[in-house]
């Protein structure tokens, strides 16, 4: 915006009212719509917002595609972790973790776990099921309508898959669960979105089967999320069938290495585990039984434009430490971990780069490629994540390192 | 780092070993490490790093307290919504909410609902309890020691109080609860943290009581933190007992207004919270019976320097709709809600901005009302993002909007 | 025993430790042995244990297939409610439900809700999923062996059911859902057990394709019961994928029938339902969101000879209640209800005639439709009791009746 | 009743419906009334009800306390384990614990437990925690008014004690724990109510302070149990915070006393708690980490006259196996154990007597003595069932013992 009066101009209409913080960008180019209205809120509020405008990021598609409204950035430091070797079925070789975070002591304690696994010969890691889900909800008539919903959904699948699949070019009807409670009824779509995480994808295929489904039985649809889906809220339902990838790694740690890298023994890691995180999380009335595994993937989800909401999900990741002869077999196991590498926050400048140094921006070959290979290094990284902070609390580290890094 | 063969110099060393990546700082000051170190990495992985190369927060303070091994900083859009009109105790009048995000469709989302609470006269908001809690682990001989071990603790507490207040300039002691599950006794030490968020605090004031309990009653401390805290895991403990602020936020619509700003009715919106956030949630195994909690915590949380791994806690709110004469009446309880205004990344250039659009950077008057003040707007927010997923859920306008606005 | 000298004779023999308590039966006929047994156990306790051995029922069977080192009976007062008009696919018409309980009220509390059922036409009822679990943990050497056991369950279906119904006259395997946990594998197997509960029949399966699976992976067997079955341990496995009978029962109300039933209105039934049913329980943590599911099933299944522990299956009911044109719809919903008709206790004299009123007793025709009837007559009587607790809650009468009918 | 044509005199009026079924106590003696009813029944079922008639309790005062409607008895099989020797603070020596079960092998299974904790000394308990707990919910306004609701609650414990209290001669107020949710306000009440289960003494108490709550704060009483309490519904906030007793039971097992009993070893059966216990109830959502608890608590409860919907409260149980030197740590929690000696079922004449057995009849010295007594015994009886199933498990006999055994 060469000619700043007519910034002035602009918070004059946002101010009076003729003009609306959300409709600059009809009458603006992006920069400078969000120029005006960072100003605009400035002014307002009375803080400068000098530091959110200084980013770098090319917002045209930003605007369309990301943000609305947008006034600037937060800048969030990126921190290095690795070099990890990852033994995956599509992350093979070594990485360096890009972890976005605020909070001292996380990128110390992830590379401390790393140095450790690769030491061992790498964490290996698998992926055991694969599905974005979305469960629109219906209300039957009664219990017997309900019944007769849930019949015709399991005897019309071919029909539910091909108005699924009419709705996208890359994603894959996998099937559908049912669950009635008392007249609401509820159908779990499973797709494969091969490179996506796929909750857009998702949600435009499952409206068109809610309509078909509405139309055929006579079922009044209430809500395309039903809850069950689960979306964003810590629940038992993604734990028991999985929601995005369902993926686990793990790795032996000899006596020796426990010692040196952790200054504890091996008993002691898996006292701590299954003191704190099988006993203490069962006495919580946990759905998570782990150290830090939301720690670990808020940090990688940031960096690389993942939905950090999502760290719901991969906080029920459950650890556990095996005693084996002359050492331990250390696993974590995440049942529902959503990612992508395209589409979301994946292309933004930064976020991309962040993608690049793991070797996974864009669509994979074959499509999906990239997407596992992301989540079998994300599960590695939460190993790492785990390794570490037990062997910290085994040596009765924690409140020192907190002290040291100054995490408030 | 005027010149730039020095660059090579380091990353020779790095190659050959001779000098760690972590150590950089140590040699150099931190704007040269990090590039050091990002030339180094970006070398290694084969990926431009130039766009994460591009911050301008200030490093001397975030190497040291927010994120080892820098190698620099994502820039993660931000949104504005507003304005949302607050009736707290703390926080009063008018707010702008930074929103950090690249989930399309979320600002604009949670925009719709601050227009529909700020046109109902505003939303009102009470702290239910305020406490951050770090939980011990101690293992017992048997279950006689079990019992005298939490007979101490409770016969005790002015001990503990004055041991772990010792710790602490501005942490207060509350209180412990114990829970005992075979030979593993969890005590769980609850502090006021004032404006922090105070898991640095809490950590450091239970080294030393652990300490104390290890003494005087010969429990062994197994490790500082026995997920009865419980931290970033969803957890029921934190439902039931709280966890950070426990915080509602309520406001009253009526008829005409819903149908106005949602295009639906009041009878819709309690159908589908029913339907979805109810029945659904309880059908899926679920801690959280909420639309989209998550998102917006997530979004705020990433904006204002808060550890976006406690968007787990957040997760767990709990949406209710009571149909009221002439409309509704719409809350959201958040049981767990972690926050502070210093410590953690509120003090990066960045994030200290978007506290300051909410008139709650650093400190507040008296100590622990900023902090108080920032939940109240947070729990807003998310009934603001509830009240306008509801609505749209209620329209079945979600599948369209996501078409639009294209979150993948 | 027509010579009581003889049991002061075996008597001394068990006080000397010649003779094991548990082994009378080996050495006297069964009435004889209890005979026995009681009078050495009232010898050493100094209890008279006379009205134990009052008990009627034959103990030929009994003590080899339903209770060992037994000493007599209780006797628990049979109270019955009805007519209950069930609108079942298996079950159809008027039932008198038998229901076993020393809890005053209870029996009131299910008829008065069997009255408003009868008057409102009848329980919809149905059956939405029918299969008894059991699921064998395995130890994998590592995460990549796990995923290749995974693989094999996966891929060799076939040769699984081959296996699995070679054990059994009656059993069909249906199939299996995996799970892994670091390095342990669990395969929750399914099967339709038509008329019998079949927790017996299904484990003799399982011993057998557990034997097959670690014979063909090398999987290491570690407990034919991995928990993931989950038999008598509140679940959210269960109620994702169901266990036992998946069955819902509802009904419609008129506004004028609950005012003369309950004193209340349709209204406050939905209120009530919603802050105590949906809302606390979920403020609670619950598993379960229904008033008194537990005490229905419990005394019908103490009276008709099913596993009692199971009430545990059963207390994880949903009841819903919705507001429709001129009154409301009273759902219940049982995600898990283990029963049967043969097998068990069921064979016992007096739970045999209590199956024998509601026409359930013994293998139905076809098979499986005893066991199907008897779900849906559960269900319906735990709707009856929902409705009255939810009644009795609405109009505050719940204080008084405990008073009048001395609930302790 | 001499006169039997009298029957058919009653018959004929229950038919033409003169008379009702339930109003047959106003007209005759117990014991001709519900022989009147059990013929009118057996005549519309068509089932013979004789072996239901053959009960030899004494029915004055069940029909009024704990039966109405009464048709009969059922006769559940008692069968005895033990000795068992429980160290507790108030049940000290050896004792025989009647077990009512139809289900095949769980005497024999308890048996064996016994035997292992006897050899080993005993098995060590404590009770932790003992309040039974009532949640009336109340109807805020709103959110401002939820809060003065509970500001109101915490600044009048002792007018809430004194009204709580002038209900009971027995009782003790122990204090409020208050939840909100929206505009729903949970007051989560506890008593000491010494022998008696005390859900009768609680109720009652709890809808005094429920109106001075009303009164005071202009709450609106929703429902005098608000599900926060809870009862016989799984919930976390019985695990978190107990319901009823919280009672701990461990023994310390040699290696030799391991192997000699269960034939498998220590390791072994630290590993099958592990993967089964603790892994496996994580993996399936679960909130019982045991073995089989519901079967020994169901099977006391039922002997002694408890209240068997509590099975539900009892299944939540924590299993633990330690690892020590030269053998096992075992022991078993139970968060919310409820149970009384007096009051219920306790006072029929069976129940009695199992009761007898142990020497908990009735009101024990002081006040709360026979209950806690009791409480440590069935915690002992349950760690006998814990041990007994891991140690059959570990050694992969439970599918032969089923074979065996004939539970089906």
């Amino acid at each position: 915006m060469a000619d700043t009066p007519a910034i002035e101009e602009y918070i004059r209409k946002l101010k009076e009212g003729s003009l609306k913080l959300y409709a600059l960008e009809q009458h603006l180019p992006p920069g400078d719509a969000i120029r005006v209205r960072r100003a605009y809120i400035a002014g307002l509020t009375g803080s400068s917002l000098m530091k959110l405008g200084e980013f770098t990021i090319s917002v045209d598609r930003v605007v369309k595609r990301n943000c609305e409204n947008m006034i600037g950035a937060v800048q969030v430091p990126v921190g290095v972790a690795g070099p990890l070797i990852v033994k995956g079925e599509y992350a093979k070789g070594e990485y360096y973790l890009p972890l976005a975070t605020t909070e001292g002591a996380l990128v110390a304690s992830v590379n401390r776990g790393c140095s450790a696994i690769s030491r061992a010969g790498g964490a290996e890691v698998r992926i055991f099921r694969d599905a974005m889900t979305r469960a629109p909800v219906f209300a039957a008539n009664d219990i017997v309508h309900a019944k007769e919903i849930i019949d015709w959904v399991n005897g019309h699948q071919e029909e539910i898959r091909s108005r699924a699949e009419g709705t996208t070019k890359h994603g894959r009807y996998l099937g559908a669960s049912t669950s009635v409670a008392g007249t609401s009824v509820y159908v779990r779509l499973e797709f494969d979105t091969k490179d996506a995480m796929g909750m857009n994808m998702v949600t435009i295929a499952s409206a068109e089967v809610a309509d078909l489904i509405a139309a055929e039985t006579g079922a009044r649809l209430i809500s395309l999320s039903g809850n069950l889906c689960t979306d964003k809220k810590p629940a038992a339902v993604n734990v028991v069938r999985g929601r995005g990838k369902t993926v686990a790694a793990g790795v032996e740690l000899s006596d020796d290495l426990v010692r040196e890298v952790f200054k504890t023994d091996a008993g002691t890691l898996a006292e701590v585990n299954v003191r704190k995180n099988l006993v203490g999380s069962a006495r919580a009335g946990a759905l998570g039984f782990n150290a830090q595994a939301a720690n670990v993937v808020a940090a990688i989800f940031i960096a690389c434009g993942q939905d950090p909401a999502h760290v719901v999900e991969g906080s029920t990741a459950i650890t556990t430490v095996d005693p084996v002869p002359g050492g331990v077999y250390v696993a974590v196991t995440l049942p529902s971990l959503p990612v992508g590498t395209v589409g979301g926050g994946t292309g933004i400048d930064t976020q991309l780069e962040c993608l690049g140094m793991l070797g996974v921006a864009g669509g994979g070959v074959p499509p999906g490629a990239h997407a596992k290979a992301f989540a079998e290094i994300v599960a590695s990284g939460v190993l790492a994540g785990e390794l570490s902070l037990l062997g910290a609390l085994g040596a009765q580290h924690l409140a020192r390192a907190h002290t040291r890094l100054g995490r408030g």
